[in-house]
This record gives C-alpha cells, sequence and structure tokens, in this order.
C-alpha cells in the first residue's frame, strides 16, 4: 500500500494552504479586534492591565460589545480549527479537485461572512446562522466522505 | 536523511485519520447540543437571536445546563485539538504499529465517554476524571516519544 | 508539479514537531495548573465535583486566580493552535533553514513566557504584551510567506 501522503493533489494542497492561512489571518483580527474594543469601551479584565492605563480605571468583566467579539472569536475556534484537520484529512481521499477546491471556499467564505455579521457589524438573523451553517455543511460532508474513505 | 513524512505508516494514518474525522464530528455535535439545550431551556444570549424567537424574551448569559455543555465543548478544544497535532507528529516517530493503534483508540474513547458523563447525562465523578485521564495519558505519552525522537 | 509535501526539510520538520510538542505539553500543563488552583482556592464549577469533595462547599464560578489562568489557557489556544497550521504550511514553502528554526524557537519561548507571566506569576505589563507580540509577530510572517507562496 503506497503512503497516502504521496496522492495528495498538489494544486488542492495550495488551495488548502493558502485559504488555511487566510482563515488564521482572520482569527488573528480577532484577537486584534478584542484589544481595539476593550479600548473603546476601557473594559479590560487584568488588574495590571487597567492600572498600566489609568489609576482610576476597574476591571470590567461584562462588557457586551467585548464579549460579543469574544463569542465570535470563540465560535472560530470551535469551527476554523477542526475544519483544518477535517479538510486536510479529505484532501487525503483523492477527491475531485474542481468540487473539494470549491468546497474548500466555500468553507473559507462562511467563515470570514460568519465574522463579519457577528462581530463587526452584527445584523440580525439568520446572516449568521447561514454563514455558520455554510462551513458546518461542507466539514460534514468532508467528515462524512472521511469516515467511509479511512474506516 | 530522507523524508520523515514518508515513513508514515499508511495503516496507522488510516487509523489516525478515522478517529480524527469520528473525534471532529463528536465536537461538532457539541455545537448542536448548545443549540438544542439554549431552546430548551430559552437561553439565549445575542439580543438578536432572542429578537428573531420571541419580542419577550430577554437574553440569558447564566443557564447551568449550557454553560455545562460548553464548558465540555471547550474542555475539547483544550484537549481534542492539541492531540490531533500530537497524535501526527507521533505517526512520524516510527512507533509500533499495534500499540500506537490502540493509543489513538483510547484516546478517542476517552473523549467520547468524557462528553456523555459530562454534557449529555452528567454522573458522579470519578467518570469524568477518569476519561479525561485517558486521553491525557496517550497525550502526555506520545509528547514524550516526541520530544525525545525529535530533539 | 512535484508533491509540496516532499519538499519539507528534514530537519526543519524535526525542530518543528519538538518545539510543537513542547508546547502542547505547556497547554496540558495550563489544564493541571487550573485544577491546581481550583484545589487551592477550592473553587470548583461543577457541583458534581463540589459534592464529591466536601458536602458543605458549594460551585464558585469567578475566582479571580482560576479565572486569570483560564484566560491565559485561553489565550492559548487562540494562539498556539493557529501557530501550529501556519508553521507546518509555512515548511512547505522552501523557507531558508536558519531563519525557519529561529522563528519557530522565537515563538515557542513567546508563549513560555507568555504563561510565565499570566498566569503562574503575573507581572506588570508589558512582559505579557510582548511575549504575546513576538509569537504574534513570527505567525503574521509566516501568514504573509504563506499566503504570497501559494495564491
Amino acid at each position: 500500500m503506497s503512503n497516502l501522503l504521496d496522492q495528495v493533489n498538489p494544486e488542492l494542497l495550495r488551495t488548502y494552504a493558502f485559504w488555511s492561512v487566510i482563515l488564521v489571518a482572520k482569527m488573528l483580527l480577532m484577537s486584534l479586534f478584542t484589544t481595539m474594543t476593550r479600548f473603546r469601551k476601557m473594559a479590560f479584565i487584568n488588574p495590571e492591565d487597567v492600572k498600566s492605563i489609568s489609576p482610576k480605571l476597574k476591571p470590567k468583566l461584562d462588557d457586551p460589545d467585548v464579549e460579543r467579539v469574544r463569542r465570535a472569536h470563540r465560535n472560530d475556534l470551535e469551527n476554523i480549527l477542526p475544519f483544518f484537520v477535517v479538510a486536510f484529512l479529505y484532501l487525503l481521499t483523492n477527491p475531485d479537485p474542481w468540487l473539494a477546491t470549491q468546497l474548500i471556499r466555500v468553507a473559507a467564505a462562511g467563515r470570514i461572512v460568519h465574522s463579519l455579521v457577528y462581530a463587526v457589524m452584527p445584523v440580525p438573523q439568520p446572516a449568521r446562522l447561514f454563514s455558520f451553517g455554510a462551513t458546518l455543511l461542507v466539514t460534514v460532508y468532508m467528515v462524512v466522505q472521511c469516515a467511509f474513505y479511512f474506516v
């Protein structure tokens, strides 16, 4: 049996790698956005941070805007990080290159839109549900394909 | 020196890939279970979600059942995601295939049981401690093996 | 076009693998440290844990020391896990081995110092900011290199 890692389509691996680093960049922006929101609302958690900014400031743990960005960021951890694993394993299943490319693009677009409508500019449902669902459906499809291929 | 990626045992890679996607599926179910619990307890956080469900509903941030599922989910992020990385690197250390297969199975089973006894049907300790510990011990063993191999 | 996975420098892969498992070990220690802090402050969340320790104890959700360790741990999830993905993809871009080795070491050292100054022995800013920033800058550099290479 030949090595599964050798049968990865190089073009697909490029597509996967490109969109993966875009999604990592998007996740890092969530950290930055949390910090920006903390400064805008002057809502810091750690006493040592508060002290270094202003002696009169007190820690604030429940600012709704900060917590919203943090929820969006946590949602990234729950969905983007497992996607990285499944999508890489999916590349080993010898998928149709056109389909796999579109799936990776849809999954990435879904998460970018999700961040925009959740954290940056909150809009009414179902915008968040649909963007969340797009990536989730792609991930579930890849999980099922992998499960049958690798079992 | 030949490429480390070429020496991955193909059968072990299949085992790793299969249980990894099962664990990702398990993690995705935690998202679904959180949403189900939010509806069962009518405990939603985001104002735009609350509004789209009922105009009289208010955001609720501290429902104990929802928070329990979220803690179990976060525990997955803390333990399953690093396991994916270490187990893949462990495959590159040319481990005994039988042992490596059993370790991956134990680690996966540990996390599945952990979710059941933590989030789905809470049972008294030490059920959660033992299931948590099973995966943790496997991960620590793999970390140590990798550290000595790659140093 | 040859397979990208074949062009990984074996020595670099070893460096990546070694520091990755060190960082996973560091993350696992955060779980242990959370539990130790919970016992030191007698601050447990789950009713079944509280009951198994002492019948008079009540759940405590807002201990500042426990929450500090949990924030440091979550910060690991947000930064170390994406680093694993980007650094692996960066190895596929055929980087200068000396530079890549130093970048991986700086990123790993940044996260180890971050945990020490955030969770273990809190020190005033900018210690946490600098250690956080060191790993972030390395990650951003790798993201940019990958984005241009894989596009």
